[in-house]
């Protein structure tokens, strides 16, 4: 008998052997109801489905391999390609995945969790190779048991769940762990800010619970304690991680008063964009009256001339692809990598006026 | 009997019948072949591996109806989700179909045409409701070809084909098609140059044999034309539509020489970018020396505040979905639609100094 995905330890793939002994009929009968052309009493049909499910059963692998078009395929599974966060992440995993001669498939989500969950189960229908789930989420104990229980489903399919840019889940469950140093990359660039004499620092895209974010408000926090700057919580403004936020977020705070702060750290490029444009409209220039950094050094990081983090985004998408088929072709494979961040200076920080 | 997918007239989905019939099998017999369970003499296996080939059968239809999980997918095939072009375009795609309760997926090729012809196969045995090929294609005879058979496939399997931001194949192929007007757009921001009183606009991106470029830079040749300024070919650059093109190109002609033009038109937001950072490193203000405008109006366009063509890449998205579906529902649909484009004036542009 083979163990429910759901067990402890996954083992062998289920056979139409395994079915049909676990609904008590011939592997003919399994054969004739999941190819849907005989009929059947709704019984058996259903003691058959019901083994189907709990051995995870995959139905059409057969088929697929004899028929000669088994596509070995890399999935990733992102909230949306407009944010070039996973948009970079998704080309690091497409090219790699070229490399081992694998289509790649994005699917998006929206942000979704039933979404989520039903791109997973579709993966695994289809027998990706490795499924890529990447990005920020609320951490949660029925979240954490969803997951758990989508590795292990995965892992007994023969395929591996890889976590890019989030932590691991707990010890035992079978995923790969891609991350990169958020806290790290926020610690570097508030101590930049720090050094050219700024006390005052805004910063923009607090969320708490949320993995990313935590890790760079961290990073900020830590930075103050080391330069001996007191911590004023009010300058911790709440928002999420995209353009319109970051304008709306630096809106708010110049139409409330005078500015308190004579620097901003944004907790990403996107909400520094939204944040300048504000500060532009409102007539304080960058850097002169105001500095600004962000994180991620992606579009539109460049153009503006934004001081920011660089993440090794495509790298992040490559070493996913190449630790999940690593693990697969049975070799040891590491599970968990923690790749580094680093300032990119361009012209958006002064050393602050003496007031 | 079925008609096979690569003749004139598309019938309905072949049955596990129709290859029993055209294998000269009993249906037991196909079921057991296609299941993978029994063993087969390879004479026999050869015969109903053909006839599946050959119909289009598609063998895990009703084994995934059947076990409840079958799932409703939108694909969506681009060449790469870092261009902004794709990545909103697919922003649409993944919106109208959540609204219709479809998943979407996006498979990207990286350009390869072999990878798009291998995404395309799987996308069809996956069952996705319509493929959505999105961008710029350079039009041969062999790839109008394999894409004619494709969409009949496609339509022969009960999914649609759409052509997204590309002119139709040809009359009688079964595929929806949804574009933009480059032409109307590239003539009207000429125009707005032209109307300034700039007679020499440099133009960055000519492809030939590529669609999208093709459409623009005839807007531009026919705007010259209108207003009687002569066209010269030697302010024609070739190049493709990333960033980093858009940097050569202007270093190049900044390098080769003095200035011969007073405008630029960059055949996309991204050229523009990067031609702009040209510029700046040449000492060459915007728009106070030159005036530049794009095309596309994505980032960055809004961050570093360039005159652009506005194109409505969600809502192309989102029209490609609801036209498939309207036709999946049996509703006669629209085959083909143009969406208009508009000009967004920023501050890019200033009137052309008296030499």
């Amino acid at each position: 008998m083979v163990r429910r995905s759901d067990g402890a330890t996954p083992a062998r793939r289920a056979t139409i052997r395994d079915v049909a002994s676990a609904a008590g009929v011939s592997i003919a009968t399994v054969s004739r109801i999941l190819g849907g052309t005989y009929p059947s009493a709704p019984a058996t049909r259903n003691r058959v489905l019901r083994a189907v499910r709990e051995l995870d059963y995959v139905a059409n692998a057969h088929a697929r391999a004899l028929s000669g078009s088994a596509s070995k395929t890399i999935a990733i599974i992102v909230n949306s390609v407009i944010s070039p966060y996973y948009a970079h992440v998704a080309q690091g995993v497409q090219a790699q995945a070229a490399e081992h001669g694998r289509l790649c498939l994005i699917a998006t989500t929206g942000g979704d969790p039933a979404r989520e969950l039903a791109t997973m189960r579709l993966m695994r229908e289809e027998h990706a190779d490795a499924v890529i789930l990447v990005g920020n989420v609320v951490i949660d104990q029925s979240y954490r048991d969803r997951l758990t229980e989508y590795a292990r489903a995965l892992a007994a399919a023969g395929s591996q769940l890889v976590l890019c840019g989030r932590p691991p889940i707990e010890a035992g469950v079978p995923a790969i762990v891609v991350e990169f140093d958020n806290t790290g990359g926020a610690y570097a660039v508030t101590s930049h800010l720090l050094s050219h004499g700024h006390e005052r620092i805004l910063y923009l895209g607090h969320k708490p619970g949320f993995t990313t974010a935590e890790g760079r408000i961290a990073g900020y926090r830590a930075a103050l304690a080391s330069f001996g700057v007191r911590h004023d919580t009010g300058l911790e403004m709440r928002g999420t991680f995209v353009r319109s936020e970051g304008y709306r977020m630096m809106r708010e705070r110049l139409d409330s008063g005078p500015a308190d702060f004579t620097a901003v750290f944004a907790a990403n490029d996107q909400v520094a964009a939204g944040a300048w444009q504000a500060l532009r409209e409102c007539g304080r220039r960058v850097p002169e009256d105001i500095s600004l950094v962000g994180y991620d050094d992606l579009p539109p990081a460049e153009d503006i001339g934004l001081t920011t983090v660089h993440v090794p985004h495509e790298e992040l998408g490559r070493a996913a692809v190449r630790l999940a088929l690593e693990r697969e072709d049975g070799a040891a494979g590491r599970g968990h990598l923690m790749l580094g961040t680093h300032i990119v200076v361009r012209d958006s920080v002064r050393p602050a006026r003496r007031s």
